[in-house]
């Protein structure tokens, strides 16, 4: 989404900077690069400013701090999942995960020094609304630790029943739901109505990523593919068969773009929802989706 | 330290019965609570919110909380550190440690959720005095993550070529500094001066934990002894035999006396620092350091 304010790309080089300087000892400075540089496709902080644009947001450095925060959440959540306890992945954006290339004592703490960062980046958000800080603040740590963030909808898998629409929901749901409301939240708006939007993109991506789990190989994914069944992974793919999923993806983008409440960029955004869904399908053009 | 208005400890209690409320992974959920409580001696916010109370803290609510986010960021990085790839300690304040009860996924998450709900807790304060937050909130990230906080601290051992300046202060000293200088700005004074205070406790601090590695058995610390030595990590004892290890204690204490600056309750403060060093010697009343 070409939002016209990103600016959460060079928060993140500035926070990446700043955590990996000279002091830092250096092995965890280069794992601190390894796990936000290059990118995925960003959809996270991009979504989160977008809403604050549409919002006609007139707090756009502190929605660009929203985006990298959660960026850095998502990027932190990565190198721990690849953990050898978790997946053991040895591969992620087409390259070594950060455990395999640093080993495993580096990999939990570029972890915990991303999760510290991307509070700090909030912190230091040059905001002319400061007021607005601690809702932002909150909502990101909802959708990040427990009950109802990542850290929670990971520790589903430990437990032998699950409850499945809370794992969903604070797995994958989470950080979009984060996005949408933060970016409401940045602009001064009322977040209630933003929720709807990120659980629906964040379902959307979630079957995307179950499609692309079942059809890709590790080449094209930038990870291990087919872990889901391997890891006997509730999966959309599984449920409903691929083409089953592929209608379910369908709906779920026209959900999406229903979703956007009432608002000044309404139009606009709609049109972003969809556009950047296009790169969900297996068959359309850019048809990674980068994790 | 009885600073007339601790709040961190239900502070503690109410974040850890949100982070592990209903909806959350019961393993998780009991992790979180078996990382907290029962708590070790919880010096770090009694000394955030001692400092706060001695320059006349007109903000107790925002002290509290950064004294509580500060512990919380304590007790993530004790199970952390106690992982399989790092210490691989079975034990920890007197009981099994948090990925020995509950296995080493649940420790990852658990100090993730930890981590986040530092923030959360500061971001909920309420404070009269919300302008403060971000100092706050920027003081603790650093004390925390990379590269000056307790995350570079531990990755330091990681490297085969060690910055020792830096790894004392970032392992051991930064949180002190961070609940000194967090105190302060909590209660709206410049924080500079209050760094040396934080510094010269941590030195202390890590003086007789050095000590008591080397004289205690596991029953009488709540963790492993000798770890120091096994582990060829550098130490006051190792350096400076016993007797000259507590010799320097004896310094260190008078130097954080000395350290306190000038304030409305400097004499109070200082009354407290000394009474509170006691329980660092080997040989005094409350000769347990807990960790």
């Amino acid at each position: 989404m070409d939002t016209g304010y990103a600016g959460f790309e060079q928060l993140l080089q500035g926070a990446i900077e700043r955590a990996a300087g000279p002091d830092c000892p250096p092995l965890l400075a280069r794992a601190l690069h390894h796990a936000v540089f290059p990118g995925g496709a960003r959809v996270r902080p991009q979504l989160c400013v977008a809403v604050a644009a549409a919002n006609g947001g007139n707090d756009p450095e502190l929605a660009a701090a929203a985006g990298a925060a959660i960026e850095l959440m998502h990027c932190a959540s990565l190198v721990h999942d690849d953990l050898p306890c978790f997946d053991n992945a040895g591969e992620r954006r087409g390259k070594q995960s950060v455990h395999r290339a640093y080993g495993e004592q580096i990999a939990v703490l570029a972890g915990d020094a991303l999760i510290v960062s991307a509070f700090e980046v909030l912190g230091r958000a040059a905001s002319p609304q400061p007021e607005r800080l601690p809702q932002v603040l909150a909502l990101i740590a909802r959708g990040c630790g427990a009950p109802y963030g990542i850290a929670a909808g990971q520790a589903w898998e430990s437990e032998s029943s699950v409850e499945l629409s809370l794992y969903h929901q604070a797995k994958t749901g989470a950080l979009f739901i984060d996005a949408a409301c933060a970016g409401a939240a940045a602009a001064g708006v009322e977040v209630a109505p933003w929720r709807e939007l990120g659980r629906c993109i964040g379902a959307s991506y979630q079957v995307a990523d179950d499609i692309l789990d079942a059809t890709s190989d590790a080449l094209t994914m930038g990870k291990p593919a087919g872990r889901d069944e391997a890891l006997g992974r509730p999966s959309a793919v599984r449920e409903l068969g691929l083409e089953g999923a592929v209608c379910r993806l369908r709906e779920l983008v026209e959900e999406s773009v229903a979703a956007v409440p009432d608002c000044r960029g309404r139009e606009r955004l709609q049109g972003l929802v969809r556009e950047q869904s296009k790169r969900f399908f297996p068959r359309g053009a850019g048809r990674q989706v980068a994790a």
